[in-house]
């Protein structure tokens, strides 16, 4: 630990005063404890406590996932706020072993930096967030992430988070928060101006925790390798426990297009909220409450879904007086209506350049194709879905078609070993991406696993034994790109299998698929072809012997026809 | 809808108080969406809100799953409730179908009911409870579940939730309520007293929602099927909604054993735990502390620990005056120092006994089997495994030795086709259990499912793709019990993959697999020996014949040397 007195000096004789207090809270956390007769001892239970209990849903169910964890959940967070301030992104991960089973996890960016008011909450409450409310496109949304991280560190080393930040006007702050886990809120150690002349602006956070830093399919190092192919515009430094320094340089100055915020779209709201909603809408009337709280809703269309309510319900009705009989009827009219499709430019895709560009750059394979579909919609939030595939390992059997139309075979120059193109004889590896973000858990409950194997990989010519991945050397990409991602669990680390999302996934995996189908069967017919001519091309010389001896040729004369011969053997080939 | 007027008259229209007051509450629970400066509208989420917009992460995400979900929650409380008042629990579901795609779910238990004080907390609340603060077996843990139930319901429909209870000295209350998620509290529209005279005590809940009904693996039918394998002192009624009426009879009158809560084990304990307890215990001295606040640990033990972690501290320190760097010592000694197991009467298991009849009862096969563990521990926490076999089906292949030592063809009568065995060409089915509680979905991502995949089926003769489930005619069930178990998500679909857990179920599964593996060999060899015999069999009538011609034998004589011939033929074989 390089900067001990960092760490809540405070802490060292707790003062009787905090142990009344902390006493006081518990009471009033469980007012029912002391009076409930039946129930026996039925009380609230805090967010922070049910999943400090938990802490497997959040992803920190042991010491080899916590680092990863955190250090997603920060990088996640500077990302957004680097795209929301119109930042390029330039990320520094260091990760410091300070103990036998211990790491310090540092994560600095050149973000816009958080308001000293803001720090507390931000670091030291779940359940606190800006990403929750609206609707657009973020790697955020609970509000739990870097919480939830610096409660792991202070539950496993029972010490609090540092935080550093600056914004463009304001000065550095230093702060030493940890949550209080009983009820839910910062309780801040320190905070003070520092000097921090290396950034203009940018945040730091310093989780000290218990954890284990491993190689391979599920590391820090496999994240930010695969979250570098996701956000091209990024750049990433790792500095690892040993101290070596990993840059993966940004692909592109271009940045995420900007997203907008939408409102929801009519079909996805179910009956209650839409109660809710006409309860708290500040419109005067039935037609300003559906063109003001619904995107793709214009006065003819509420006139229109008005008049099929009908029901008692004019366009002047007074929203707040609508029953609960008259809004069944408005729910019905909405859903029998058609409206189009929500807009899309609250969603940022990756595209399919850059898509293309960065597999090529972290992945190394023979072919690579990629292919998107038009914008979707599940439960009301528009999503969008990107594939992309990487085929064939270099250094094995892949053959390529010359310029002069001669096969052979390739001679890429064999980069380090990759992991994420597997071998032949293996199921193909599927990179998940949420929102840019890569998903390396919980591969097996996840929507987009359940569509590959859905989908009938033979058709392009691969082997998939039944209700399995298909088995080729081959990395599946998939990205989904949403307003609200639907994560099976708190650690977001699956996606919830909502139909609609596998039908696109699916569809998408097929348009991808057909384009390997044909490289696949190019690739099928040119080594049958190849191994055609090489045994013709093992006799040419010997023809040209004959010939030499028969025409009564010199040597240059054979080898020219040789030449000749072989050339005329390689054009004739035909596609 | 049988009876329309109990759903809140009240809301048909919005009083404009209301209103208000959903806009005050907005607004406090948004302080910082008018201050906030860089953090741009960052805010405080409601739990209730977080796990409507969330809704899958409870299992709500689908018509066909809620309505399972619903039930599964009622259930559960109702057997805990029961189990907790020592009462034999009748449960009764009823579903009615209301409209296209909705329902009325009805759940009635002879529990000892709830107070009228508890009931909108328990019903109107989300993270209330009185199971999570204790360290004992319960079904429900999160005080989420029922709450989640009345929330889709009030979502999907806008109606509130129907509650009746009686308590054994109190009057039938009937309550309609619903949740208000901005604020995660119940609303409560009504709550009255009522004649109620069929019940001397328990509860109703009744709940409308957006659902679909359907059989198969997955449905309300297969949940109670199995909540009756792992509960046979339960009698359930289920009426489906074509009226039909299925009853679960119970199997035993005896009650599972009550299970006492415990303490934590110190050595579950992580360090910042340690350090909250220090801080809020009553006790005062470290000895006392360590006696007091933990299971396992004497006087002598306390000294020892102490002494261990040394530091200055001795047994008469103050606990709350414990410095970071020694609580560190006091966490190292504690790991350091062998304490003997937890208790395991904080857990019931179902028992060898218990589970065989209740496989028996509801699994039509050839050959039972089960197996348990002793208690073990995962982060301080005991569990127990216990795991189930039912192997063949009844009218396959399966052979039986007779008490006359002959080989022939099982003739059990066929029971109506039994979903819970597989097919001899498809996977194994697997029955998982938590605490008594079927879980039916997420199976790929349940640390069971792991165990069983990772287990060597080929050792007992099955056949097993690599990383699959054995390929067998067999039902293999996997219980679980434990004072707290670590489900992935809050719609406790799936276990967390602790290392521990996986250990244990593997071994269990392995004990089980030995005994399955002697009954396939001799079932192997009974197959081989019956071909050969049945051969021979083919050939003794001829050989009857030619003996009676050359003996010359009457027909009587010629019988009775072919039935003694056979005789001979199967007593000699050999085992």
């Amino acid at each position: 630990m390089d900067n001990p007195s960092l760490f809540d000096p405070s802490d060292s004789e707790v003062p009787q005063t905090t142990k009344k207090k902390a006493k006081k809270a518990a009471a009033e956390a469980a007012p029912a404890a002391s009076k409930g007769k039946g129930a026996s001892g039925a009380r609230d239970i805090s967010v922070a406590e049910f999943f400090e209990k938990n802490r497997h849903m959040l992803g920190f169910d042991s010491p080899s996932k916590a680092i990863l964890m955190a250090v997603k959940e920060a990088v996640d967070n500077s990302l957004d706020a680097c795209e929301e301030a119109s930042i390029l992104p330039t990320i520094r991960v260091e990760l410091e072993q300070i103990g036998d089973s211990f790491f310090k996890v540092c994560i600095e960016d050149n973000g816009p930096g958080i308001p000293d008011t803001q720090i507390g909450k931000i670091f030291g409450k779940l359940l606190y967030g800006s990403k929750f409310h609206k609707l657009s496109q973020s790697r955020g949304q609970q509000g739990i992430g870097i919480s939830a991280a610096g409660m792991y560190g202070k539950l496993t080393t029972g010490k609090p988070v540092r935080v550093i930040s600056k914004t463009r006007r304001g000065r550095p702050v230093e702060a030493i928060l940890s949550i209080d886990s009983l009820r839910n809120k910062p309780e801040i150690h320190s905070s003070q101006e520092i000097e921090w002349p290396e950034r203009k602006h940018g945040t730091r956070v310093e989780i000290e925790m218990e954890a284990t830093y491993k190689k391979g399919v599920r590391s820090v190092d496999m994240y930010l390798k695969q979250t570098a192919i996701a956000n091209p515009h990024l750049t990433l430094i790792l500095v690892d426990p040993s101290g070596e320094e990993f840059v993966y340089d940004r692909n592109t100055k271009e940045k995420p297009a900007k997203t907008i915020d939408i409102k929801p779209h009519p079909h996805g709201v179910e009956m209650g909220r839409l109660i809710t909603m006409l309860k708290e809408t500040s419109c005067r009337s039935i037609s300003g409450f559906l063109q003001e709280e619904f995107c793709r809703v214009g006065p003819t269309l509420a006139k229109r879904i008005i008049k099929e309510a009908g029901n008692g319900l004019t366009e002047k009705s007074y929203p707040t007086r609508t029953a609960r009989e008259q809004a069944g009827h408005l729910h019905r009219a909405i859903n029998s209506t058609k409206i189009s499709s929500p807009p899309t430019d609250c969603i940022a895709p990756i595209g399919d350049d850059l898509l293309l560009k960065g597999l090529k750059k972290e992945l190394t394979a023979d072919f690579y194709v990629t292919a998107s579909r038009p914008a979707a919609v599940y439960r009301g939030n528009p999503f969008q879905i990107e594939v992309g595939i990487a085929y064939g390992k270099p250094g094995g059997v892949g053959l390529e078609l010359t310029d002069t139309g001669r096969i052979q075979k390739k001679t890429k120059a064999e980069k380090a070993v990759e992991d994420l193109v597997a071998n032949a004889d293996e199921p193909a590896r599927i990179l998940r991406f949420a929102n840019r973000v890569p998903l390396l858990y919980q591969q097996s409950g996840c929507a987009i696993t359940k569509s590959i194997t859905q989908t009938n990989w033979r058709t392009y010519g691969l082997n998939q034994p039944r209700g399995s991945l298909p088995v080729a050397p081959m990395a599946i990409m998939v990205h989904i790109a949403s307003v609200w991602v639907p994560f099976t669990s708190e650690s977001k680390e699956a996606i919830a299998s909502y139909d609609e999302i596998i039908t696109e996934v699916k569809r998408c995996l097929q348009d991808a698929g057909r384009k390997l189908g044909i490289y696949i069967r190019k690739g099928k017919r040119l080594k049958r072809e190849f191994d055609k001519r090489e045994y013709i091309e093992k006799y040419i010389p010997h023809i040209g012997i004959a010939l030499q001896e028969i025409l009564d040729l010199d040597d240059t004369e054979r080898d020219d026809t040789v030449e000749t011969l072989e050339d005329v053997l390689h054009r004739s080939r035909k596609f």
